[in-house]
């Protein structure tokens, strides 16, 4: 059966939601990814974050590989139903890079600057 | 002058860029919406967070009929360009709905239900 929210979700013309991660507890919101209906049922039905990666066509199981997994805590979805909330127990760097988080430069007066 | 911030940011076909906004001090996640060079310039120069609506078509300087508007307290760029984080003081509910932020809506294990 398809779960409610998955009926309620307006997907993008690529069958797409943006999906904002969010440690739980801190309120650090640690970085956006893409999901679909496929990657929300099953990080709903795991407990474990699901995305869908758009460079390589297919499912990302968050950390599969890294071991920095998301422990689903709560889904919210927003009012118009286009964006999602992933309130997240994060294991170790949420980012890539090995950064916590991925929103690590800052926009200053005139430029970028990388901050801790 | 282009800001850093503007050529460094990768933009979708429509030129636009998706802008979690989260208030600052208590780190609530507040809306996601779309940002293009315009409205990036003109939040950075005004210190007033300024979007573009998809569905006008056209810069949506926010609070501007509401009064509930963003002070920028921050902006970031994440580790491939493509989503902002905006550190923002918010007046008033940041929702249209007159919700504090856009994501009341939890999923639960067969539906949604509205949280405060």
């Amino acid at each position: 059966m398809t779960h409610p929210v998955i009926t309620a979700a307006r997907f993008n013309e690529a069958g797409l939601i943006p999906a904002i991660a969010q440690q739980h507890d801190t309120g650090e919101v640690l970085m956006m990814a893409w999901m679909n209906a496929e990657s929300i049922a099953e990080s709903l039905s795991t407990g474990q974050v699901c995305y869908f990666s758009r460079s390589r066509g297919k499912l990302w199981r968050k950390g599969e590989s890294s071991g920095h997994v998301q422990r689903l805590v709560e889904m919210r979805l927003d009012c118009d139903g286009d964006t999602l909330l992933l309130l997240v127990e994060q294991t170790g760097p949420a980012c890539h890079t090995g950064a916590h988080n991925c929103f690590f430069r800052r926009v200053t007066k005139d430029g970028l600057e990388e901050i801790a």
